[in-house]
């Protein structure tokens, strides 16, 4: 991954093969980013995406393989236990232009992944929530 | 609905049960903000998307239920007869990873909602264009 | 096209007929920008979305006739030999809400287009890869 910055904004840029939220975890970690915003497009060749199921407080999951283009790739950073926590969402298109989209895990890039992403330059965490079951702003 | 703000810019987290334009409408109207954009993710229980067909003026409407992930929401925020004025699409996210889109008309919470959005300080209006048949940008 | 500049910051209202990637680069050269973000709504009458295939070095197209909402629609800004250069990717939804997405080559607006876009005042270019086969930021 290499970036380029402009004050509290950063361009990114995912090289094939990278894990995209691994990669933004990593860097957020050595920018000391503690809360912010992104949005990215490129390619993927492999994404776990998700929905959450309120009942049983667990993500139902779906891994699709081959190249999709990314859509729309957005999200949100915070703070979690001290660490960095990216909360970021994705929809893909294939061949057809056909579309899938959910939480997103994981995804491995495929070609190039551009990523914007602003610094608020604040703290903004999270906690578990035990009634729904999901980590949220603790505000 | 809480939010935290940093200068002109908010996290905002809707709870469970809440209705995402309605919530949205009134934090604007509270906070004085006449103009803006904001994206966000969560999940919803239900939700009224809609397609605008040019030909009638009118917008063909659908309605979702079960819980489902906010894929992808973003908009603008402007002022129309002095009130404030949301336009919202939305897509959503099933088990399958399956999308609905469209023109987000509502949408409730399910488990959480998170929306980033900056106050642009300046007054966008609209006007209601006969010919269009929509509330257009007025500029 | 008519447009409102708040600052580094502009909102901008297509008009029916206009071509939204043709109309997004006459824009940036008249107004000398070369990064930034931006991202929009509204509907369109005719859209090319693209998938990139890694293999063949080449993007796989398919054209959509018929009023759409664009429910999501986003991309970056930079540079290529001098010339301003829009990365973007849209999905559109239909009257069922159904959706297609992926690279936008280039779209027809229908009712309205409304984008906010934000320029960073800086320098980023892109050069082609011959490994990728696409113009990649050059950092």
């Amino acid at each position: 991954m290499k970036f380029k910055q402009i004050k509290n904004k950063y361009f990114l840029r995912l090289m094939k093969g990278e894990k995209i939220i691994e990669t933004l975890l990593k860097f957020l970690k050595e920018q000391n980013i503690k809360a912010g915003f992104f949005n990215g497009l490129g390619a993927i060749s492999h994404v776990i995406l998700a929905n959450y199921n309120l009942e049983t407080k667990e993500y139902i999951e779906k891994e699709f393989e081959g190249q999709r283009e990314i859509v729309s790739f957005h999200g949100n950073l915070s703070m979690m236990d001290n660490e960095p926590y990216v909360h970021a969402h994705m929809a893909v298109g294939d061949d057809d232009m056909n579309m899938k989209g959910g939480h997103c895990k994981e995804a491995i890039v495929a070609a190039t992944c551009e990523i914007v992403l602003i610094d608020l330059d604040i703290d903004i965490s999270r906690y578990k929530d035990e009634e729904i079951g999901l980590n949220l702003f603790n505000f």
